[in-house]
């Protein structure tokens, strides 16, 4: 049996009328579908329908591995991701188990990452441009790295006048790292500094807020928001209608 | 006569298969595209065809005024960007305008930001995972922000081991900027660290060379470049046909 394909399919942030035409292609050919349940839930009803294989959120490498299996046997798989699979989500997990292959001379499969939006650029489009000018990505989870290097890198973002944008900031295993991460921005930056909570942003019980560095509260995020904290330049207004907007000018002062 | 609206849209980094279902339905309903030339032409043909306002790629907020001038007299108008609009695009310079406009009461028009496919996702995708870990995007650009600050960031992402994603990395106006931030880079990073460079990824005359921060030639790259740089973590390894991959492991040493 000739060896099968092994796509990483970035969903974007949800609603498939972010979902780019590639990946909408290669989940209609699909024979087999890899992920995390509730990703696999957002991908609707194909047809024909593929076989669905759902695991746990954190048995990313045995994901990939079955993955593979599954596609060294002919199968075409599709491994899902919401937003980007290059940004803190499956296409990392599969890149070392290929590498693992690789050295073990395990059979050759295609494999193709399929880009998606990020949940940055999502929540960032709802309320402006908060990432117009230069940022950071950081995931605060401190499951796979040590919580030292994300406050060497948070201090160094701040420090810096990075924009920053906060992956995964909490989850029930992790209760009080978001609000240390916020005590050592407000350090260094202003009380009135935008900050932004995207939560499903691109999905049927999506949330956007505005509020700032000084009054957030720490409590209000979960695992599945993004949050997006300016700069010294990033500005906020209101519409007469009250509609609020966030960006970030792309003049920096001298 | 009713004010009309203005979306802005992300085409992605250039191919229709990487282009959301929502900005094809933005671009499809429009009377009226503004827009650098080149990303006017990326649109493609449209039924009924709108009217295409193309201008420099430096008056961008010209471009921004003119887009609501249109939208105020009923027009729908789009706004094209290349990639995702609220990174280093348009979408900063029309929140610039509606700032203005809302401060001098001038009427309102509904404004949209459609997300995109940034271009660093797209290189990243081509090549495996290097933004699989957390990472900065700094546009090298000195245009409208002073050298230093660059300089400034360039230090804190390297420092802080970032992968770095550098975009606007040269054009014939800025010959030296490039050559300086990687010396800067080669000062706190091993040699051996993967660089990406992508250009035009996502169409026709797409390149993606996959190199090494002390082979990497400073003159190789042009505004149409994004280029990735690899943390310590970040690997390469090529499979038996010699595709060669980068990525950047989920975990971090302790």
């Amino acid at each position: 049996m000739s060896a099968g394909r092994l796509a990483v399919v970035g969903l974007g942030p949800g609603v498939p009328a972010w979902r780019s035409p590639e990946a909408t292609a290669r989940l209609s050919r699909a024979t087999d579908l890899v992920g995390y349940g509730p990703y696999l839930d957002l991908v609707g009803p194909l047809d024909p329908e593929p076989r669905r294989h759902a695991s746990d959120n954190r048995e990313e490498l045995d994901r990939a591995e079955h993955a593979f299996t599954l596609a060294a046997d002919g199968a075409d798989v599709v491994v899902v991701s919401s937003g980007d699979p290059g940004v803190f989500a499956m296409a990392a997990a599969v890149l070392e188990r290929l590498e693992t292959r690789t050295a073990r001379g395990a059979p050759a499969v295609e494999v193709t990452i399929v880009p998606g939006i990020t949940a940055a650029s999502a929540a960032a489009a709802r309320v402006g441009a908060p990432l117009g000018h230069d940022f950071c990505c950081i995931s605060l989870s401190d499951v796979r790295k040590p919580w030292e290097i994300v406050e060497r890198r948070l201090i160094a973002a701040v420090t810096a006048d990075f924009v920053l944008a906060l992956y995964n900031p909490a989850s029930r295993a992790r209760p009080w790292q978001f609000g240390r991460a916020i005590e050592l921005l407000r350090e260094e930056r202003a009380a009135a500094t935008p900050v932004v909570l995207g939560r499903d942003v691109g999905r049927p019980d999506e949330s956007v807020r505005v509020t700032t560095l000084g009054e957030l509260d720490p409590t209000a995020v979960d695992m599945r928001t993004v949050v997006i904290v300016g700069s010294s330049t990033t500005r906020t207004f209101a519409e007469a209608d009250g509609r609020r907007w966030v960006y970030t000018p792309r003049d920096y002062p001298a």
